[in-house]
């Protein structure tokens, strides 16, 4: 049972309740993330999510874990490019403090001494990101391919920009995005609209009322290779951009099911080509969908040696893709494999929590799973002709890092 | 709903169904693993787990691999002491092909080439594990702990059983192992009882008829310390077995929370005398209950120079734990955790499948979410006071991997 309010201060509350579920999963979903932030404060999300665990004037950082602990919450957060994530799953009767908790973490003190050690974690973490030839490949990619648009950096930060972040800057920070119009406080599983209401107005009716903007700048990427030479490493890892559709556009689902036919971990057509016959470790393709951006990438890692082979046959399979589009037999293998994913993953509230706060940060609406899925059905052999006329599978930016000087 | 069926051939048919579930899970529970195995085909158990995936007569490996993908199964398997395991969650309607690739990897054709092609999988596969200081400590403490008792050997088996073992021996060991009553069919989520039966009479009901022994003496471990000199290490690792209820004991309720309260990985005893002050990486104590015997494991990563000291750290833990047991405020917070944990796992019919084969295997009894909710419920102070009569908590076997050439 679906409900949506929203509070004076501008909250949205959403949930789908269900009285046979034996958890309730409660989460905020913040706009706010590295696509929000100026350069000089590049990463500045990410560490506020860090900071947001630290607690406020009622309770100190081990309060926080002590009392999650207790309720027996399972519970983490996350960043993107696009927002901020808190969520916790716990028994119903302890929601309650859990949307206390969760509350607490968008409004955290921000203590010098903690912002100080703190900080340091977060450059060990860029340090860690760094060793990892995945990371810096993505990184690097998205640079080039999102050049000069609000997509384009990491979103950890840099040394430069979190070594000279001051906690004013994030004090400001949080105040201009952490406001009423900003948050979406969600709620899965078992509990009863009122008592949803009820904490709502109690523990997010206290955030302060605000409207910020985001723009939505068209991307352009205008086509570039990055290699980054690390000679130590084993393999080499190579990413590649393309354009897709946006999280808007109606086409997204289309392009899921294409990415599913044609760069699934497991029997896909870069699975058949390139992975079953020991040409490279990994191959597969995703698709991510941003406010007003999408983007394929298709992720390698292979032997130095046979990497340009081995673009080369990717490009080969975008190409017939292309030219001949996929099989009916493609397109009902894949719905089952969506269908399965979707399905699954709904079966908690834990996992529609996702679902549900996403849609309507996104696009304002509410989904059920048997609207999900006949989304799904209803494709056809055309509808994914359709897309590959308007977003062709092509290679339009390339980063490699690894034991070759360079790749063309 | 619950049902139970024995096929002719001695196969245990299980299910739990529920017709507003969106998935189904079925499974194998077969009474096959590492106790069952004389010294010299260690590890044959395992080694037939990753046989069962290269198919039968009528599918080839790639088959298995690409039907079950069609299908868009979350599927997998794991091997234990006291069990081989193989599992697949689908859409209720894809239950069909589902039981009948299960069902085919109980009886796989073991062909001679990739048996030897298996074989060296395998023997990488205890390399690596070999380089791991937690696998080495952990198949060291159980080598001490179980010392002539059939939970001894490692699941892997050795470089020596393995590189040893004939296609024959295999054969005659699946032969003897993979009957009747030693296969239990389950299945889970939304299904028709008629339809689970009709499915198990069809591919179940080929398993042939046997039945096998397996021993259950009581294991008497002597006492020791194991230590593994490891210089190239920067941590020591080390492992602390003791005594704990079996699986058929009435105590191991009791059990399950104490450790939780005494070692959970947060706001438990150990973590908080030594994790949470940085003394150690990591200290958790779990409890493992197997047929007929039942072990407590303290897991303990640390600066080597600390060791000898936060050992003692532990065993300061057990005595206060042994002496004035534990309160009713720690009992509570360790019953919203375990409560929160079974209700999670539940959610879905692939967290319930395990828990329907496993409590029938183990007891032959059928438990609902609910009934583990009574009984952890129902557990006072006073019956983890009993249990810590009958189980003090010891430290009876040392292992340590590391840079220390000694421990006592």
């Amino acid at each position: 049972m679906f409900h949506q309010h929203t509070l004076p201060n501008g909250v949205t509350v959403l949930a789908e309740l269900d009285a046979d579920a034996h958890s309730v999963a409660a989460g905020y979903f913040v706009r706010c993330g590295r696509r929000d932030e100026p350069e000089e404060l590049a990463g500045v999300s990410h560490f506020l999510e860090h900071m947001a665990f630290k607690g406020d004037e009622r309770y100190s950082a081990e309060d926080m874990n002590r009392v999650f602990d207790e309720i027996g919450a399972r519970y983490n957060a996350y960043t993107s490019h696009e927002q901020t994530v808190y969520y916790a799953a716990v028994l119903p009767e302890h929601l309650p403090v859990a949307v206390d908790l969760l509350s607490t973490l968008t409004r955290p003190v921000l203590r010098d001494e903690e912002f100080d050690l703190e900080k340091q974690v977060i450059l060990e973490e860029i340090g860690m990101h760094e060793d990892q030839p995945g990371s810096v490949a993505y990184d690097a990619l998205n640079e080039a391919h999102f050049a000069g648009h609000p997509l384009a950096g990491s979103i950890l930060g840099t040394n430069e920009s979190i070594g000279g972040l001051s906690i004013e800057a994030m004090r400001d920070y949080h105040a201009s995005r952490y406001v009423g119009s900003n948050l979406i406080l969600a709620v899965c599983g078992n509990a009863k609209w009122e008592e949803v209401l009820q904490l709502a107005e109690e523990h997010a009716g206290r955030a302060p009322k605000g409207e910020t903007d985001r723009p939505l700048p068209e991307p352009h990427p205008p086509g570039a290779v990055r290699t980054i030479y690390k000679p130590e490493n084993a393999q080499q890892t190579v990413m590649l951009a393309g354009n897709a559709p946006g999280n808007a556009s109606p086409l997204r689902h289309a392009a899921e099911l294409l990415s599913v036919i044609v760069g699934d971990d497991t029997g896909s057509r870069l699975f058949w080509e390139l992975v079953d016959p020991g040409r490279c470790e990994a191959c597969e393709l995703s698709y991510t969908d941003f406010a007003g951006a999408g983007m394929y990438l298709t992720y390698l890692s292979c032997d130095p040696d046979r990497a340009a082979e081995n673009v080369a046959a990717v490009r080969g399979v975008f190409d017939a893709v292309n030219e001949r589009g996929i099989t009916a037999e493609e397109l009902a293998q894949a719905k089952n494999k969506v269908a399965s994913r979707i399905v699954l993953r709904s079966e908690r509230p834990m996992g529609r929590l996702g679902s549900l706060g996403g849609n309507w940060q996104d696009r304002g609406e509410y989904k059920t799973v048997e609207d999900d899925l006949a989304d799904l059905r209803r494709l056809t052999v055309h509808d994914l002709r359709d897309l590959l006329t308007e977003f062709p599978l092509e290679v339009v930016t390339t980063a490699a890092v690894g034991p070759l000087e360079t790749m063309s």
